[in-house]
């Protein structure tokens, strides 16, 4: 199966306890096709300003990902200043430049109008819907969102929801999105606006997923070298979408392995700056990883 | 193989957004024997003054706990105040009374010299080694400690380690013990301080381990019912001492059964105030969260 991802493609200066790096290669987009192009093509909507240099993603196109959706208009790109702390679970947001992405309205090359996975990264509900609505018969909605939109639109975001299948968001957003302190009874709640999945992201405490079939756990990958969580929620979602794109098994089993497959993925974002180790990335090395998962969760029957 | 715990037998007066408990039956070592003793015999070795009422402890009788180290002493017995905002995963201590504590010099009854297991609750790190040099020998000692202690007495604590074969400590302990505020890094660190294995208990993220044997994982349950973290990580240890010491195997898959087990308890903790949930627990209800954890955790190979 085809991945259509809609999200932003940016210019990020980060400051970690680790280093920095300055208007570096970033993005919802830019971290989710990085990761996903492992596992299955993927179709990139999304707009860059005159200043952008397209060869910055040539490395995406040698992984079969499509960029016709990717709109150069006058102007700046969308420019994002973050800086982290020593726990690097919450980044502080020093500058949001939106420039280009103020105005955009995305048309779909029409194309993408086949594809059957969708990936609404996190951007304004109302867009998030303007693209679904151009997407045939997808047969795989998931999405992001951040408290800034929980509680700026909360009436649009409830809106996108009832078209969502998987919602993958950090345990802080469940509690506010559901207004509700406690997460077993927040997830609950989510899973009757729309989704019947929610994948919450909990940084270095790895992932949980609740759906009808139960709950999972997932460990995180306990890392010597963490440089820049930037980007990680996005390399975890592409890793998730584009394992169960490429297996085309939406079971319960098959889903637990995804949301390993998207820890695997984030766990390699976060060893260096930008893109530059997803850029780099060999799948044998996924794979590896993914049985260091395997070994450090594992455990007998009693 | 049976287990000797030195620790506190204290009142606790706990407020959680849940409810409050004044004076309620609590401290260290209880939580640990009321935990542990459904595995294995245990030996408690604490101090209570001549308000403490002994009929509180007479379902541990029930369950094999000697209590005939547990002195009374003239005055009052230790007290703790604190409070838990919603994140419950830190104490706000309030109040402490050490009381009749503050002088506390055990002497062990000459039976509990022989014990093979040995649990050094979170006191000060001279008495933890006063006790331990008064067991002849032991197979298997585990020790747990906090901030203060890490700051106060960070050589007395240096050398109680040497003697210790697992360190049950929380993240922050971790980082601030070795000085490092990378997690393997600092794990590695105390690794080399005396302890082969270090538990690092997350709260509501669940457990880690490290040893030479590797890295692992343990998941939280996540709970609908929480109403008091107090006593957690006691109940832990006696789940995962108690397991290890009624399977007498100290093999890295044993271990890793043990963390679970810890983490069953744990999980039984948190439900209740005061000892009422481990004060009425049945094995098969252990057995069955057990396999609820296994459930949560498991996942397929690729």
């Amino acid at each position: 199966m085809q991945i259509l991802v809609v999200g932003s493609v940016a210019f990020d200066t980060v400051k970690t306890p680790f280093g920095e790096a300055k208007e570096a290669l970033g993005g919802s987009a830019t971290y989710f096709a990085s990761s996903a192009s492992f596992f299955a093509p993927v179709s990139v909507v999304a707009v860059v300003g005159e200043d952008f240099p397209l060869d910055d993603l040539e490395y995406l196109k040698a992984r079969e990902v499509d960029l016709s959706g990717l709109e150069r208009r006058p102007g700046r790109t969308f420019r994002w200043q973050g800086e982290y702390g020593f726990d690097l679970n919450e980044a502080k947001t020093l500058d949001t430049q939106l420039n280009v992405f103020a105005e955009f309205h995305p048309r779909l090359p029409e194309s993408y109008r086949e594809r059957e996975v969708v990936f609404l990264a996190n951007i304004d509900p109302d867009l998030q819907r303007e693209v679904l609505t151009q997407v045939l018969s997808p047969r795989l909605v998931a999405a992001d969102t951040m408290n800034f939109w929980i509680q700026g639109k909360p009436e649009a975001l409830r809106e996108t929801l009832k078209h969502v299948q998987v919602l993958l968001i950090n345990d802080a957003e469940v509690r506010m999105l559901a207004q509700e302190p406690n997460l077993v009874r927040a997830a609950r709640k989510i899973l009757t606006w729309g989704p019947r999945t929610l994948v919450i992201k909990r940084g270095e405490y790895g992932a949980l997923s609740f759906s009808d079939g139960g709950w999972f756990a997932a460990p995180a990958l306990p890392l010597e070298n963490v440089h820049d969580p930037t980007g990680a929620g996005d390399a975890f979602a592409g890793g998730f979408l584009g394992f169960l794109a490429s297996t085309r098994n939406f079971e319960e089993a098959n889903f637990r392995r995804a949301v390993i497959m998207g820890s695997v993925m984030a766990s390699f974002a976060v060893e260096s700056f930008s893109l530059r180790r997803l850029e780099h990335l060999t799948y044998p090395e996924i794979e590896a990883r993914y049985r260091q998962f395997k070994a450090l969760a594992h455990f007998e029957d009693l």
